[in-house]
């Protein structure tokens, strides 16, 4: 069977899903690496490929990777990644999981173990979008935004069904916008962005304290705490209006939001959509949808898979 | 000789161009039509495009309309335009200006007076993007961002050389958006937006009443009034946050800024310059150049033009 192998390097562990052209899931894995062990992420990502090639008996078709950072803009690697797992900046992926050009070229020739031509590479929210405009919530949408509000906000867009990729491969970081030209700056050093009125990173300053993660937050909000409410839909608010301004510049259909802090269903999307239809500049009779993600965490690794199956193959 | 005309409708006067398919200007007027006599701009426009054929002594291969509003997608005519200039939504410029579809190919057909065989509509933020990206500040750029500082604050953008439409004409609005989800509505509702922070309209508001327009405030700051300053540069730094943030969304390879307040020239260029090098994620080594537009009030007339040139001819 052919098929196609998409992996999701996180910030602990590997995802990775073994899946059909059609969208079929072969099989799964989600692998945690040791963040104190120099390149044990690349390591695990070329177990990962051995093991589940050898379960399917037979070489992927394609293999795509989704890694933090800005992708090169010709796809062979992550060009920008500071601070964290190193080694990633620069590593050429198709070198470091099918070998050299020439010996890629003698494969093929001897037709033995034709590995895929090259292993494509995509910034970490931008697979996820394309994960979920594949098999998720994005289905059937021209323009789409989505949101992943996790530690940080990861963000991505298609603009008439291609991805927003910019000049340098930027593009989509919605996180990094700024609601408060005034405010703290972000690791990115933009003053009062979405991030730092969302991301779960500074959920114990933005509560004096008080809450340790976005969870305990809802928690203790649901659980009727007062002060919970009032961080909460504070940010709930400014994660409304910030999604009204991306509305107003890249005009979707639909805004998709996963990461962990989705999770809390209802009492995020609720008071979400309620703001939303406050601020959101009504220009259709249909409003534009906010739309929980489905894929979950491996959303990603779904999107580097479709992605892989797009090269062209090897002659 | 061949030529196409270009007709921007703005708040109080229509600008017109007639301009070669090479981009060379054969004329050019301004015409200021009164905003309580209903439907005088409409009548000023066919009487422009009669008196510029009639200059040419031929008629216009194609004619292309700027307007405010947003343009419907088929390009026929202004879908949204609440409030000002009663009439133009959903008046259909191709019948208006060159007779129902009968009569244009029995026209066609008889050769006589070939009109075009649409007459497009385009956003007027979205013309002067195009008109600039043609023949202006933005020539050459395949990923830009512009936008017009006057009374509100226009924008576009181009994405991977094409204009952001989006899903129902709406892209590229980045006038609305947010920069305090606490701050006062814009005429779209938005809290805070940056049209709030430095559009001309409400500049009494953002001075205390001390200054009737930018360009009092800004005579003042530069006369080396302290209160100007502060105002202006509070103004310019919200500005500079709010490009940054559209950097991080679009990721262009230039910022093109156009409108009235674009003329403070140095004493906008300088300290927007600064700012926005402060607060910009520095992925390359190269910034994103801040550029001043070129075409000034005519960029919306030629991209008009620009337009509709790129339209099928009539058969």
């Amino acid at each position: 069977m052919t098929f196609a192998l998409g992996i999701d390097l996180g910030g602990s562990s590997v995802k990775a899903v073994a899946v059909t052209r059609e969208g079929k899931l072969l099989s799964e894995k989600n692998v945690p690496f040791d963040v104190n062990e120099q390149l044990d992420w690349a390591r695990r990502i070329q177990e990962i490929v051995c093991e589940m090639e050898s379960q399917q008996q037979a070489r992927a078709q394609a293999i795509g990777i989704s890694a933090p950072g800005l992708a090169a803009m010709d796809g062979r690697s992550i060009a920008r990644m500071p601070g964290r797992l190193q080694g990633l900046e620069g590593l050429d992926w198709t070198e470091f999981l099918c070998g050299k050009a020439e010996s890629r070229k003698q494969k093929a020739e001897t037709n033995l173990a034709a590995s895929p031509a090259t292993v494509p590479v995509l910034n970490d929210a931008h697979a996820a979008l394309l994960g979920e405009a594949w098999l998720g919530a994005a289905r059937g949408f021209k323009h789409v935004i989505m949101l992943t509000l996790g530690t940080g906000v990861g963000g991505a867009a298609l603009v008439d069904g291609k991805l927003l990729r910019g000049a340098v491969g930027r593009g989509g970081h919605f996180g990094h916008a700024s609601l408060d030209p005034n405010g703290v700056a972000d690791i990115c050093g933009m003053p009062g962005s979405l991030e730092t009125v969302i991301g779960n990173y500074n959920i114990a300053e933005r509560t004096r304290g008080k809450f340790a993660t976005t969870h305990a937050l809802v928690e203790a909000h649901l659980a009727g705490d007062r002060d919970a409410t009032a961080f909460w839909l504070k940010s709930v608010h400014a994660l409304a209006c910030a999604i009204a301004s991306f509305i107003n510049i890249i005009d979707p259909e639909a805004v998709i939001i996963g990461g962990g802090i989705a999770r809390a269903g209802k009492a995020l999307f609720e008071p979400l959509e309620k703001f939303v239809r406050e601020v959101e500049w009504k220009v259709t009779p249909k409003p534009v949808e906010i739309i929980p993600a489905e894929l979950g965490e491996v959303a990603g690794a779904y999107g580097a898979a479709w992605n892989a199956l797009q090269m062209p193959k090897l002659e």
